[in-house]
């Protein structure tokens, strides 16, 4: 085992794995790089764009390193965490997945709990794959780190460190409200826009010239259903809780603005839209 | 009254009128353009970011132009247009609303209805007044005609040849079938975004922390809901029967996303949002 920190591993060199992989080089945190794929069409295409300097098996890759950074899917990530945990001595272990509560409850009773630092980066594309990995990623953006209190003082230490040359802002947060949250700022744009877009597309069935009209404002709202079911099936299947609270008060505030139409209540609907205004202050 | 085309007005220097404006400046469309402008704030504001070169009462502005633009809330539009129509000669009237029909339908049996040119050009962004009105507005979208056949040919050649000079793709439309399609590329969106809005700041009453962790993706659904109720009340209004149809469609597509949440069910799951991913054909 080479406890050195600068030897790092990337398990899942995909959008977030493959993004920290450029960030890692660029600032000089890593010597060398190794990449743990299970896609071999995806491997490949990590060592072409360089990301990663080389591509090994799990194991012999844990071996190597003095970290792990899981970048997987969430439901499997909580396998391989738990994988991981029963190799590493002193590596320092880290998740950048979208849900947190599930993953710490499933390896709280583990005897080397304190090597593992669960966080989220809250940055991310409608893209997947090494292709879909580009420079700059991360930056000036928030890095939830969820119950640190479980983790060794060094691993937290280095983890927090590093997030933070890379241009993060680092906020701690219990893995349960950092769920709830998360439902809110990120899971229900994604519900919506799957949604909106196969609103759009039922009614291309009949009438193929909808999209020349198109505009910025609807690609906006719609790019996120381009996002990997892969990834957004667990997502939503582990928080479903949130989710599901966050969905039916969106659907509530839709049915609002229907009863407006519906009565030609101009006064309301002018009230509901002062109210939306006030993301302003949220969103410069 | 000067008929030289190259003498114009734009009544309501905003965010459209006033991106405009910059457009025919910089494509040298024009020798002279008039501002007419109800809200004495942003008259001065079009004045000293020299968007137009002079600001005047309407009836002076329409006999000293060739070409009288509308830049106006889609309510307004309706009742100025008239007066318009009633001043001009043979001057060229169009308007730049996001909807059509009641439009087309309240000027149907005018005298004057050929020198009307009913326009939607489909750009915009979440802002308004002079101060957003932005260089390069247009390129490379698409504006609709509608009803081309009911305006006389030099008018509508006119407002063609300029779109195009702009950099607009020009699309011909009956007035209904532009609703209809708007309501879908463009209105919904916007309802989509004011209910997101909602949903979130309702929730942020009792948790100030959870815009700390708001992300790029939250950005872009919900942007949108900073548009302003002067402008998006008349468009939903008047655009109602087909807006309250998307909305309820796109209700149903989110219940579909609820209920496979409510019962675990991860291949319906997967289902819509491989079906989703599907607007990748259309989004580039």
């Amino acid at each position: 085992m080479n406890s050195e920190r600068k030897m790092i591993t990337i398990v899942g060199v995909g959008l977030i794995g493959g993004s920290l992989a450029i960030r890692l080089h660029e600032k000089k945190l890593c010597t060398k790089l190794i990449g743990v794929e299970a896609n071999p069409e995806h491997a490949k295409q990590a060592l072409e764009l360089e990301l990663v300097d080389e591509i090994l098996p799990l194991d012999e890759a844990i071996d190597q390193s003095g970290v792990i950074i899981l970048a997987l899917p969430v439901d499997v990530m909580t396998n391989i965490l738990l994988v991981v945990l029963d190799k590493v001595k002193d590596q320092i272990v880290m998740d950048v997945g979208s849900t947190k509560d599930l993953l710490i409850k499933t390896v709280a009773k583990h005897p080397r709990r304190g090597r593992f630092v669960a966080t989220h980066p809250m940055w991310g594309t409608e893209y997947n794959g090494p292709k879909s990995a580009v420079k700059n990623a991360f930056e000036n953006k928030v890095v939830v780190l969820c119950n640190p209190e479980e983790s060794d003082a060094d691993a937290r230490q280095w983890v927090a460190g590093m997030y933070e040359k890379i241009g993060m802002q680092v906020l701690e947060m219990e893995a349960k409200a950092h769920d709830l949250h998360a439902a809110y700022v990120s899971h229900i744009s994604h519900v919506t826009s799957f949604a909106l877009a196969n609103t759009v597309l039922e009614k291309e069935k009949e009438d193929e010239a909808i999209f020349a009209m198109a505009s910025s404002g609807f690609e906006s709202t719609v790019r996120l259903a381009k996002s990997h079911p892969a990834m957004w099936v667990p997502i939503f299947l582990q928080n479903k809780e949130n989710v599901l609270d966050v969905l039916k008060e969106h659907i509530t505030q839709l049915k609002r603005f229907k009863e407006c139409l519906e009565n030609d209540d101009e006064e309301y609907l002018k009230r509901l839209i002062e109210e939306a205004n006030r993301i302003k202050k949220i969103l410069k």
